[in-house]
């Protein structure tokens, strides 16, 4: 009987073709099973709660595996360590059920996007942040948030050429403000995002901000459902999974904080 | 006649083998002149304030070359932006007076010293920190910064096989404190650094942190002399320049913050 373990991992997506495995591509799904495969010393096939693109970061994501291996299974995260590469880490790991699965047991997930809204360069802050250094409306940003949230059809917000079987999702939550001077955070809580809506509704939202896009517009551009009416697809580096949600969080107690 | 044009650089030094041109080597120098030389259209050279070994960052590293090229010299830092890679950049040019020099004109830096003393992996801030998980006596560091202020000969603090023509240097003020919970910064000012001599002074003042070294033992540390005595060489990575101070500075007004 093999058992089940979920693990937290948190990556710099800066160097990574993204999260799932594909030929001829550093992918971070790669890297941790062969990190989990020395450990185990069997095959490990990980299941993600999240396909991320290439170049988006994540503070927390979860994903599941089955092994023959036996250990103390929260130590994992610890022997894991080096085996893996400085840019991904192994937060926490831990023993679940086989009903845990990382990929369909999602209730939701948090996202943020950072936009560096100043004219001194800055390096160290360039590989998380869109820069963007012309005057922003914050005001008029915030209030086109509020568009967003509830249940829409958000296919405006899908990147062409994916296909999705239905493109209506809820938005929980959507705000956007300094959490510095100079750069902004625009925070979005949802149960489930098409191809590309986070970052989507990021330049869209961004659009408002420089006055290319009106506020009183929003409604009839998700209305559209014409991706060219929204603004354009803000940079993966600029986007960080933040949180995933599930009814029985296998790491619930690293979720206390509201970030 | 030429022209002296000074220059405030920053950079993360994750990728470089250091500040100063080398064989075989990739090096923030080289990359500056290279983009110099394409817009002055002639061969550029620079003098720097300091070399910064592989590893190191700068927040406001101090160059200067002399150039033929007429342009108004505030705006090159604008102009050389897209010829440089994303962790090198520009901040301030400015025309300087033959009596400048980036080198022979220093009157003392400033550098930082970062310590990530948490026991969760943090995959964003392991470039620019030491890692420290154990328990530190900060009252005890902090004692022990105060022995090292003032004129002394810190050949202690000296990387082995290094020569100085004297290793007497003096120290302005150093302190250490946590700027959010979990990090700690060093804050060493002083007019000139051996080589090696703040990352061997962070090593110190770790082992006292951790017992390793007594408190009342760091003044016959500094006056033995003696390397072995010392604390390790602690990381590249966690160094910064902060600053570089001159009489008269081309780059003053970005000074004013007490950062």
């Amino acid at each position: 009987m093999k058992q089940r373990v979920a693990l937290l991992v948190q990556y710099k997506g800066s160097n990574y073709s993204g999260w799932q495995i594909q030929d001829n591509a550093n992918t971070v799904e790669e890297e941790l099973e062969k990190a989990l495969s020395k450990l185990c010393q069997e095959k490990i096939k990980l299941t993600g709660c999240s396909r991320t693109d290439a170049g988006v970061h994540a503070l927390a994501h979860v994903s599941h595996f089955d092994t023959s291996f036996k250990m103390p299974y929260v130590r994992m995260s610890l022997a894991l360590k080096p085996l893996l590469p400085d840019d991904i880490a192994v937060l926490k790991s831990r023993a679940v059920s086989q009903d845990f699965n990382a990929r369909f047991s999602t209730k939701g997930k948090q996202y943020s996007y950072y936009i560096y809204n100043s004219s001194k360069e800055n390096v160290f802050i360039k590989p998380y942040v869109y820069e963007e250094s012309r005057d922003l409306d914050l005001e008029a940003m915030q209030k086109a948030c509020t568009y967003f949230i509830g249940e829409h059809d958000f296919r405006t917000f899908m990147a062409t050429g994916s296909s999705a079987k239905t493109t209506v999702r809820t938005i929980y939550d959507l705000n956007i403000d300094y959490v510095r001077p100079g750069l902004l955070r625009l925070k979005i809580k949802g149960n489930a995002f098409l191809y590309n809506m986070v970052r989507i509704i990021a330049g869209t939202i961004l659009y408002v901000g420089l006055g290319k896009i009106q506020l009183e517009d929003i409604p009839k551009i998700i209305a559209s459902k014409d991706r060219t009416k929204a603004g354009k697809t803000l940079a993966a580096k600029g986007l960080f999974l933040d949180k995933v949600f599930y009814d029985d969080n296998p790491f619930a107690e690293c979720y206390n904080s509201d970030k």
